[in-house]
């Protein structure tokens, strides 16, 4: 997958990503001393290699097989590294984040937040495995319960996914009247189908996951979050969302949740304009999608590109919101909902308030543990300069 | 100032914070294998110390320097630690958490966040001191700014403090009108001072902070926040909040802003109810107060604590805030807000909108980068977990 790379040193950490056009794939300089500059290529596990100078045995070994291999053949970019001239050890995918901190703790080091770094003290890791996209590493840590990571980044803890699935599910389905069909892109650990069950008008929720792992995994080890798999509207498909999407036909869906990782590795298209036009193709009239949207704290830049391709995409309102998740870079995430042309939808005033329509007391379902009526209105409260900086963006353009 | 310490070793990780009572100290079982427990003591520099099992040349010194004192003389937490059989290397104090991670980050561990850590990189330490009060940090990190670290704790970079400083601040000024007489508690750095003199109806800002040298590293660090300091309205008492209080005349201020840190250390008298009484005396009749009021994922114990003794103390409205500040523990901090009996205060429809006053053309002032009347508002809803766990704190009682 590796088309041209190249191992320099430099001093300077910088995130850098290029190419607008469609197509075109970026180029990411990652926050190490040591670090690779890839072109056109996957960037799937770059961004996993660890910060250089560890003493580490494990990692000492990975070194010295990558070492064996030889030059020229088909390494990763942690071996690459590795076989650099005076390379410090860089272990290579799944154990590297799990070892390059303090012994015992996971780190989320990554080239999309250069410069920091959250650790959760692990208690025991209970998975460990590369699928054809990505790698899945699950670990109980010692006060978020058990945590989902991909490809280096946290996914999900037991302690605060709430947030994230309430909220990515509730913020569209809320803002219209009796969704009745739903698709989720991604999303394949059941979280956002569990909140989707919630909405009783709904009765066909179709969920398209790339990566048969995640979904195993989520049964496995996150029985709370899964449990959305087992209702009987939910049909699973396996597969590349952006082609599934290609097939619906037009006006399927009353809502399009995209529940998506970072835009590097298998979740890059789904940042794409592309992927956007499919998903407005594939709505009703009035319907609506909430995407993904990254933190206005870290990724002002990504955040502006998708709100700009979707300003000119979506020809209903659009809006941009976020919620606090404790395990995600700069403690939030951002989400960005939009409408097709058709029937108006106001996000802003939540015409479907579900967590007035639960009785905790009949149902048997969970309550609700974080979104309400309230924090749906405040999500889309901006600090004053992600407002400056956006605002121009979401206004609509002077009709002709 | 430390009465009795025993050094425990451990398996397990807990927060235990004991002693409802006024007066009475609390007990805290710190966040790692080795632990400290300290009873009936000062908590100041025990939270510093790292965590164990480090090769780092620069710690094994202090350890061997530690263990020349004789046996019972005046040693703090760390020496003792390091001094316990088989101890693991334990670095004490100000530069224990620079070098505890990764060579080259700062990490923040504290027994206040069990099991996770933030870490920024770190380009240069600025400066290293130990006050009379806390040991002080300043350094540049790679992505963050500048860093203030007291007691191992980080106080405000410069890339996020803006959402601290201007939330504190308008939350409780822009609830009153015309604010006249303001006190800050705590706030050494003068971030707060700054967004107080945006307000042209103030004509005396006092402020009483314990450490000089956190006045003093400010000034020459942090200009853009001790800038501050340089309104002619300001009075700076350097002493003991609690103390200068009680000499305030009943009535005296129309606001008070408490501006502290967390409740170990200098600042934990902040977080009792006897300083809630003398805040309450000090207000004239409607007058407000905003105190820091830690993180709704990592610390309700501690809320429902502060909210139960302000409902107690505070015969107007009381209410919880909270804001996005991705270098705090869980990436949010809250804020309380309380009032005195007398003209109804509504923190939730701010009747003094500072933000539509500034015109960014016509000001020598920096813009507003975090506050606006969207976010004031905003504020003030809590996440589901949140609301149930507060809202019969936050209730008045009915009215007898």
């Amino acid at each position: 997958m590796l088309e041209e790379v190249f191992v320099i040193e430099v001093e300077e950490v910088e995130l850098v990503v290029e190419g607008e056009e469609e197509g075109k794939r970026g180029m990411l300089l990652l926050s190490s001393r040591r670090y690779l500059l890839a072109r056109s290529c996957s960037l799937l596990r770059i961004h996993a290699i660890a910060m250089g100078g560890h003493n580490n045995s494990d990692v000492g070994e990975q070194q010295q097989q990558a070492a064996k291999k030889p030059a020229g053949s088909s390494l990763n970019a942690a071996e690459l590294i590795a076989q650099s001239a005076n390379a410090t050890p860089a272990p290579s995918t799944a154990r590297a984040n799990l070892s390059s901190i303090v012994p015992g703790w996971f780190s989320e080091i990554s080239a999309m937040w250069p410069g920091e770094a959250h650790s959760l003290k692990v208690e025991k890791v209970l998975f460990e495995g590369k699928s054809d996209y990505q790698d899945v590493v699950v670990f109980e840590s010692a006060t978020y319960g058990r945590v989902l990571v991909l490809d280096g980044v946290i996914q999900l803890t037991q302690r605060d996914e709430c947030a994230y699935q309430e909220m990515i599910t509730h913020l569209p389905l809320c803002s219209i009247p009796n969704p009745k069909k739903v698709l989720v892109v991604g999303g394949g650990d059941g979280g956002v189908l569990r909140e989707i069950a919630r909405h009783k008008s709904v009765d066909q929720i179709d969920i398209c996951e790339i990566d048969k792992m995640v979904v195993d995994v989520a049964k496995e080890f996150f029985p709370d979050v899964a449990v959305g798999f087992e209702d009987p509207r939910v049909n699973l498909h396996i597969g590349d969302g952006v082609a599934f999407l290609r097939e619906v036909p037009e006006g399927t869906y009353d809502a399009i949740i995209v529940d998506s990782s970072d835009p590097v590795g298998p979740a890059q298209a789904l940042f794409e304009r592309p992927f956007y036009r499919t998903l407005d193709q594939a709505l009703r009239p009035g319907g609506v999608i909430c995407t993904q949207a990254e933190s206005l704290w870290v990724h002002m830049p990504i955040i502006k590109n998708i709100v700009s391709a979707c300003r000119h995409t979506f020809k209903g309102s659009i809006n941009y919101a976020w919620t606090s998740v404790p395990t995600y870079p700069s403690g939030l995430i951002g989400f960005m909902l939009c409408s097709k042309a058709g029937p108006a939808v106001n996000f802003l005033e939540p015409c479907n308030p579900i967590d007035q329509a639960i009785d905790p007391e009949k149902s048997s379902r969970r309550p609700m543990k974080f979104y309400n009526s309230a924090m749906h209105a405040a999500a889309f409260s901006l600090p004053q300069f992600a407002k400056v900086e956006l605002e121009h963006l979401l206004t609509p353009p002077p009709s002709s």
